[in-house]
């Protein structure tokens, strides 16, 4: 029986080609979604298609809502920069406080009652907004939690946290996710869609993935008349 | 202007304690409630009735439903132990999968968002249930992760997981809630009560309570005539 691993599964670019590189090694995926209040639920819906599409054994869509909180633009505060700079290493208004450390928790809570030895996060380290939540010294420090926090890890089976896309270019991200047959016309990541879900191809997520594409030379499937 | 503390606020007698020690030092005060699925409501309560005889600046309750991933007899799952041995190695059936990891995370976004310079958390290595996630291994792991990953931490101002009781007794924290002012007939411990709150006396947590009231040689304030 292949193990189980814990996906956080956005319904973006990213965490779909970490989802099928995980399937391409043989793990059973168990995908979480959180609902912390994105102004928008175009990715929800993203996270959907791209578990029946990869043949998640299970999909949990989480509340936790950190509009409770405030402080992002995510999540209803301000507004979502438009043409910032791509490699500018200011955090911008996006960043969400903790998320990722909220992320990881859920999962690591999920992944003990599934017995799972691996939660899967998209994160890159390349190519990213500069969030400090996506740098590999953080997932580091978050995996050395992880063997600490739980029954099994102190029973002597730690998980892992693996964020297969750590090192790798958005026009990379894209290349492999082809290969594996990944269909990017299911996933979504504009921070600021359309009523439509069209992307608005100026926040910085848009302008990531156009980048990608565009390195990688290939169309984007949610850009093109068909999309 | 004093400086913002995030208080992970349960309601019991640890947080409680935790609590008036960090008032003492002139933090000002902001808890958080988890509803995370309990099986009953009556430590909700008991938070909403300490934070207001603490004098905290707000006090928000946010939902996080861990019976989404089930194992642990507090969500629901089983039964809660009783007249188990208090000093037994062992995990036991009340032991929530990665609950304080994920209550730590959800103090964190809070704690970057306020400016908060720390997080205080109850928990205590003695006179404890045996939770891998209650060891001064796994606070300090996390203080760790919070210095790398939220953005206050990388402009120089870390948040800092203060956790005061840890090497207290219960007899000890007692002692030093006592000294401050607390009022533990606030307070609720119990993880089975009855359905006007009554503690069940049974659990781990009530026979820890009990020992450590017996020990600080007082008599506890609930289970009094007039409690």
């Amino acid at each position: 029986m292949p193990e189980c691993a814990v996906v956080l599964l956005s319904g973006g670019l990213d965490s779909t080609t970490a989802a099928a590189l995980a399937r391409r090694e043989g793990w059973r995926l168990y995908g979480l979604t959180l609902r912390y209040g994105q102004v928008h639920a175009h990715e929800i819906d993203a996270a959907r298609r791209v578990a029946a599409a990869l043949g998640f054994e299970r999909h949990i869509e989480l509340d936790v809502d950190l509009r409770a909180f405030g402080g992002s633009a995510l999540t209803g505060d301000g507004e979502v920069p438009t043409d910032r700079p791509l490699d500018s290493s200011e955090i911008p208004a996006t960043y969400v406080p903790a998320r990722n450390t909220v992320f990881l928790a859920l999962a690591l809570a999920w992944a003990e009652t599934l017995s799972a030895a691996r939660i899967v996060i998209g994160v890159n380290a390349l190519d990213y907004s500069g969030y400090p939540d996506c740098r590999p010294e953080y997932i580091a420090a978050f995996e050395y939690v992880a063997s600490l926090a739980t029954r099994r890890a102190i029973q002597g089976h730690p998980i892992r946290i693996w964020a297969p896309l750590q090192q790798l270019t958005k026009a990379g991200i894209i290349r492999i996710g082809l290969e594996l047959g990944v269909d990017y016309g299911l996933t979504h990541s504009c921070y600021a869609p359309g009523p439509d879900g069209r992307p608005c191809a100026r926040c910085d997520s848009c302008r990531l993935r156009a980048r990608g594409f565009a390195e990688a030379g290939v169309a984007d499937p949610l850009l093109s008349p068909t999309g």
